[in-house]
């Protein structure tokens, strides 16, 4: 059965601007630096937003209407993998990405729920013979359930550790089933709340015990996924341990599990934290630790996660720049981690918004090829550093430099000529290459 | 000659509150958790704020009363030491801090500029003969001088690199000549504006280099003291690559650093890159790095660094709480980088201020060190955390356990029962260490 | 039947500290400032956080452990008025507030709903009779239901400003057959997600237009009640048009309403505007404006409405601070809009909660009240202001200067002094009135 | 003699785009929407950034390198002149604006300072008889000076207030003999530290008993310049009483000041107090107050006024929709209240800055006339809100519904029928109207 009927007329070329489910300048077979766009983009459609979200907030119910609200339970699960199929092969996006919870309903026991998922990932694995959807990633919701409220791989309680122990065990089966490429890690609710009642140093070495259990039960069952952590640096904890790039890696580093994670990086967490997107995928970047993206962006006048659709070429763009600098997103891909607005309540809203996402990242896309092929910022970036390319500069660089050779150097020197950062130039020049 | 001879009758006994200029709760000699007030708290003056700031802020000018202020050059370099000293027997204040140029003006050239720090340290070795106070840290100033424009470890001109370095080396000279106990790095200018123009990654690899070459040539010459990093997030810079603690933590242990320097946190700089200062103590404390404090504090509602007195006795408590549960503060201290608000002109106010942030931490070590007698905080968490004592717990923590082995404990488990965190009668609690 | 059982030993005196069900400053019959702690204070229970808030957040599912949760329907709707009874007397608090939804479930219809709502009103009313307890106010929640999704009274659809106007017309016969003393306006939905699809000036016309035609029924129903706006700048909707008091004041002015209104003015929300919850009083006070208080507290370092217990004592003081200047809260009160933190989730932390908040008040009521007594703030601001007591500062205050005349003064004149503003200062002594 | 005599080549066509200071979008002459760019656009060169400011900030001194920096006291002020019109020519900026302290230095008496004034107006009168340059604002420089620590017209020092009376009748002379078209009002100092010390209703008082005598002396003398009050939250005060428009509107309303006052808004003062530009504007629009534009942009994750050129294309086409809904900006301009990065020191930056913020205004004014001309916005809009045309809404809006009539129209009806708010489409649309 079909849950978009109305929706049969996606163009995918672009040229017809009157027809609102068209691409503008998403095309999939269009090279773009040598390669085509799918190749680059690697979207993803992430299923709690799109077939689970029903737009409620702290103040008010649902409001989305789906064709398949009109189920319960396993029937519900199943409908949602119908119209997830339906919806990625007519908007054309190659990847998806869930939580377990998001597929399949919980049943009384742990065992009862496994058995929930297994059905569904059946199901899933029998539509994805006949598609070309791949899962790009799938991750554990160990947030949602109350058991979870004191934390999962830092709760204060043994026996929700075991129980978030186990599912993510699962979760690395289900992965391997399914044949996704990462696995994620998203600790929503590995933070605290207040000091005041938080042993931290325990709650930090029992989270790493964790991902080391998982590391080992990975390679034990061949799961070659990558692995990633999502940084995050409140909501829903006031304190997430994963709070942002610089955190994540520092974490790792302390307990030797750098080199088993990248990371998936969220535009809209990256500013909750005090960031640019493009910071977090530049340090990410510097530490070849850049695994994945969640697309999506904040309302920097609001100070919570609002997962919208992502629009700002200006970000879309700087995005694209860092992935192409960095050779491409690899294994990682681009999940529209992003929700409709509460008031786009419709399902066609669904398709807008993954449209203007996808098109938002295609011409971010292209400019940023093209910043690249003109060496537009590399040029400057060239000249302006070139001092340390000779002279004291190249002794500097090569590590010959001490602080008392420096000071020769500097001693009797007269004053420092500097140049100008042009920022205002370069920023005019960006504007020239998005908007013509 | 003396600069605040109106201010001879600071009462240290707290005994009359009809005096402005009496302490309430500090008194340096009474015995807390077993050391006296003076040995926990280990107060500094900042020089900066104390005997240079005048008031200014980027809509107005200078507003400062000082009797110093008549004089210009090494007169007034001069006459800034004695009215330290001063201060300093005035108010009791043990220990001071100061940037090379807080203390004495640039010349034409480094060699000149070195020649003008040399007779001021000499004057105030000399001071420090008859006087008890000591130095409990020197730093650089590497950010007003406009060369500094693009940073100093950071720059993009290898000239100012290598004056940055001469600085530097200077710098622990200086700190050696005058029995520094600790030396410290903040990174005023060591950040970008834009990602746009800025090759972060040759940037992070010089900074790093530098403190290379400071801890060869310290350990050169023999100059002992802790070297420490202050995690600021943003301002003057957009980002500084020092964010926070964490982030300090990812740099020293990516380059090999971290044995070497500690941390000096401060927390106004805390709550800017959105963590409370017992969040950013915490951190370090876990990694052995709490190195000393920056005791100020700043206006939430304001997004700059306000540099206030600390009155927040919620802050100063917890602030305690966090140094007494790492052993104390080692060769650390309590800094005041502290300003009096540009409004408090009058050179009295340099002294309520000062008295306002002891007698703020002095009651706040009290009452800190009541809540660890009473064990009130440690007991509701040894309560709260037991389950990782025995059974399934003690074999997560032991590393005894698999996915595996706890997926068998979890498979056919009922529903888990947590126990609330209490976080309202906690909070109740402490209020009644605090207010009686 | 109890739903508390387990609580019976609410201590009231404040002697023994060993039970966390006492109290240490609160006493209801306790005399400061020439009036019973009970008449300055005028608790409130918020109905929709203590009887129907179940620990819910955009990441997690209810955590509560409630008695009343094994009903449904209008059974539950009963059996919450049976614990609410059963806590605010178990408490002591004298007042409570509700939201129309909060105490009965919707119908079919509005009929069907209203119904409902007419036997909840008759069961409270019959409570009400035997009890001490009255009704602080009652408002009509306009936005958790789907149909409110574009707003209410500023909603594009008028099939739903008619549902709106109905319901509030119910909202005030309610309020008026149990004897509110207030009635609140919460805009939760009035406001605007985007700009771009928005027509504020149709929208800000019919929300006056509604509250002219409810000055209208409450005249004609004889319905004396104070009426209040509550600001809040901005959650759920990205913006609200009650901002802050300052942005209310404006609409009132605009629209004629502002003889007809008062303000209910709540912590958090001042703060998400960036405003101290003193400056919201400050603001409403010297507009005659100062009607009732929401009374919980934000997270200055999150970006939502956390709605926590307030235990902050610089803010509680300040609040009766105000309060008391004011002459008193008239027919407002202080209502516990607040929630016991999703950890917090067993029915005791309820207790614990109203606690800390009560005790808080309680405490900042008296400090508050030794503030004035001794004219502490008031002695130091007659000083500062006293130039416009006498000479040119009298003439300007008395209207008779003008722009020539005051040249005539300032032309050639010498320096101005200025004397401190001592902020340091006063904050100590305001320390030692908190602290002791 | 010319200080900008290198760059002498701005190119106005925009057809070069290797050329750096060559306009892309902005072309004087070209006609948009039934008037010329310039017509529409009206740009101003704020003094006190490009003649003025030196790139200081908290943290360091002056970067800046300016070809009349070898100059002092009234021959700097001579020389600041001629390179403002030379500039201005260059760039082809048809109007500036000035604070008095940033054209003449202050003498040692009122007296004296008007003195200087009156011979820098008289230079400045002379260049303006051969050039199409307009004063477009001028405003007085009531917050550097210390004298005004606390304040202007609301400081708690009457001969201050004197004094500031004195400065404002200068101002407005001043205004009167170089034809401003406006006269603006920023209160820099008037807010408060901290109400612990403030009689807000006296400077509230104070505040508007100045603008009553400014309105009076103006009419006095014939000066019939647009009075401005320019909103703005926070820095340098903890709380500036013109928090933004709503609240402006407030307090002019309060004090029967509203007809004479129009208001001068800035984007980075909207964003620093939660609000995005256009929400200031289309609120002052609402209200018959769109003055003005302070055009520049902060940076949304740091907390002060970074005062940076306009680059954003969203900013400014919604700036400019907003300005042709109003039908023009009417004797208000664009002002570029924008000073280039500190780093940006070098005199061609001042061009580069303003021909990237001159260009984002005219491609976003193209854009905006283009969307208002083919309706995208309205369109949507009128069908949104069409239900209050007819029926029960026309009623609604006529002014004819009463709560009662609302009622029986709401209370048995069935589910009501929103449409969606299309938000995502909406965004997806402008960005093809922006970005092609």
């Amino acid at each position: 059965m079909a849950y978009f009927e109305n929706v049969n007329k996606i163009q995918f070329e672009g040229k017809d601007s009157t027809n609102p489910l068209a691409f503008k300048h998403y095309n999939a077979q269009e090279v773009v630096a040598g390669k085509t766009m799918e190749e680059h983009l690697r979207f993803a459609m992430a299923y709690w937003h799109t077939l689970v979200g029903g737009g409620s907030d702290p103040f008010g119910s649902e409001t989305a209407v789906r064709g398949w609200d009109r189920f319960s339970g396993m029937d519900l699960a199943k409908a949602r993998v119908e119209a997830a199929f339906e919806f990625i092969e007519k908007t054309g996006i190659p990847y998806f990405c869930f939580h377990d919870r998001d597929i399949a309903p919980e049943g009384g026991t742990l065992r009862e729920t496994n058995k929930n998922l297994d059905v569904i990932v059946a199901m899933m694995k029998d539509y994805m013979k006949t598609s070309k959807v791949k899962l790009l990633w799938n991750t554990a919701n160990m947030f949602t359930n109350p058991r979870f409220v004191h934390g999962a791989g830092t709760t204060s309680n043994a026996e929700v550790y075991a129980y978030a122990a186990a599912q993510l065990k699962k979760g690395l089966e289900t992965g391997k089933e399914l044949g996704a490429e990462n696995y994620v890690f998203w600790g929503g609710r590995e933070g605290y709340e207040t000091l005041l009642n938080t042993d931290m140093k325990l709650e930090l070495d029992n989270l790493a015990r964790l991902y080391h259990m998982a590391i080992d039960y990975a390679n034990e069952i061949g799961f070659g996924a990558q692995f990633l952590i999502e940084p995050k640096p409140k909501e829903p904890t006031k304190h997430q341990y994963d709070f942002d790039a610089a955190t994540c890696i520092a974490f790792l580093q302390t307990y030797g599990l750098k080199d088993k994670f990248k990371l998936n990086l969220e535009a809209n967490h990256a500013t909750l934290a005090g960031h640019t997107f493009e910071h977090e995928l530049r340090v990410a970047r510097l530490h070849g630790m850049l695994g994945s993206l969640d697309a999506n962006q904040g309302d920097l006048l609001l100070g919570w996660d609002t997962d919208e659709f992502p629009t700002d070429l200006y970000t879309t763009t700087m995005t694209m720049y860092e992935v192409l600098q960095n050779g491409g997103i690899g294994s990682g891909g681009i999940n529209f981690d992003a929700k409709v607005r509460r008031a786009s309540f419709e399902p066609e809203d669904l398709f807008y918004a993954h449209i203007a996402g996808m098109d938002a990242y295609a011409k971010g896309l292209k400019v940023a090829s093209k910043l690249i092929e003109d060496r537009v910022l590399d040029q400057f970036i060239d000249t302006r550093y070139a001092s340390f390319k000779e002279g004291i500069g190249a002794d500097i660089v090569a590590g010959k430099a001490t602080l008392a050779s420096l000071e020769q150097y500097a001693l009797d020197q007269g004053p420092i000529k500097n140049v100008s950062g042009r920022q205002e130039l370069i920023k005019s020049v960006v504007n020239q290459y998005l908007f013509g």
